[in-house]
């Protein structure tokens, strides 16, 4: 039984991580029988975001591990306490925390930095030769850090000429992708699937979602 | 294209909404090729509860509406503006919330008050002649309001015998039920199903409610 462990980053698409795209994941690899292990970061968020109004909701503050919680039903661990040898495989849904908690891409864009432990579990992950999965706009998280160590990985956030500028220019290679396709990087086994940054209902992005996490549990172990 | 409401109580199993059983519901309806419209009270939650800790966060007080849009993505509309006249059928996912802030079952049990927004367009839904699904502890919603009624609904919470006997002393007929199943009152139309009432993981609250949703999908224009 591979062992997964699943980054979180908050809950909500606007501030965390994409609900949809985490509970689909989630499924996923309960359904192919896979144990699940859910971390998140132990900090503030960037911001928290009212989801009715999408407006940034000023004073307010929420802890990413609290907040990710919620989609783990209480069963999440502080990823400062895990490392690459306790996952098979590690999956990181979408959702603007992965781009606002996780790393700051959303406002720094090719200039972003990382959290520092994400980073660590990332590069532990391949130099361990684990596959990583990333889902959505995770990617940039692999472009950023694989990019800096001189990788070049091969990653999609789907069709989006700005996002796969911005992602080239971290030193990844940008290959377009269909919402119900992944791309596989076999050197660095990385899975990436576009979901919501293409999707247009739950049903699309989860066809994707699916197939990256059949091709992730595939690498486990090759 | 059958046009459900999806009615949600918060973001979070232990103050709001189930999001593994919302989630759930909204890919299976979204396959099965429904519009999905969802709705959520509009009013502050019973509380907040730190789903790191499973503490109630005191002091902290969050909108049910708001919070719900995380799981709808945004795209929410408040309760107190429909009517069964803008739907073909209605679901009603669990989680603490649906026994919290869309009545406070969870804390006087069977003598509890039923949110006066969500016995309406119950009552509209079953006087309509169309069907209302209810999951994991939500039924108790179903028990309180259609028992009050003198109806009887059939309903199941799974096979908890305490909070069984809570819904047959509300006065609806409470019939034991497998996780990977549902209960249907095909009188009243109404499909029941335990979800994580029962489910020990994910892929296991998925099986109930895939078949509760199709179901209910069956039951529209029946």
């Amino acid at each position: 039984m591979a062992k997964v462990g699943v980054v979180l980053a908050g809950c909500g698409v606007y501030d965390g991580s994409e609900i949809h795209e985490a509970v689909i994941s989630l499924l996923a690899l309960d359904r192919a029988g896979a144990e699940i292990c859910c971390v998140a970061p132990n900090g503030p968020q960037m911001h928290v975001v009212n989801h009715l109004t999408g407006e940034v909701s000023e004073g307010e503050s929420r802890n990413i591990l609290v907040e990710a919680a919620r989609i783990a039903r209480g069963k999440i661990a502080d990823l400062v306490g895990v490392s690459a040898a306790d996952f098979d495989a590690i999956v990181i849904p979408g959702g603007f925390g992965a781009a606002k908690n996780l790393c700051d891409f959303a406002v720094k864009g090719p200039d972003c930095c990382v959290h520092p432990e994400v980073a660590r579990l990332i590069r532990e992950m391949v130099v361990a030769g684990k596959p990583v999965g990333a889902i959505c706009i995770a990617p940039a998280l692999l472009a950023a850090i694989l990019g800096e160590d001189q990788k070049s990985p091969e990653v999609t956030i789907g069709t989006d000429s700005g996002t796969a500028a911005a992602l080239t220019a971290m030193g990844a290679k940008h290959v377009n992708c269909a919402v119900d396709d992944c791309v596989v990087d076999r050197r660095l086994k990385l899975v990436t699937t576009p979901a919501y940054m293409l999707a247009g209902s739950i049903a699309e992005a989860a066809q994707g979602i699916e197939k990256a996490i059949k091709t992730l549990l595939e690498l486990v172990g090759h």
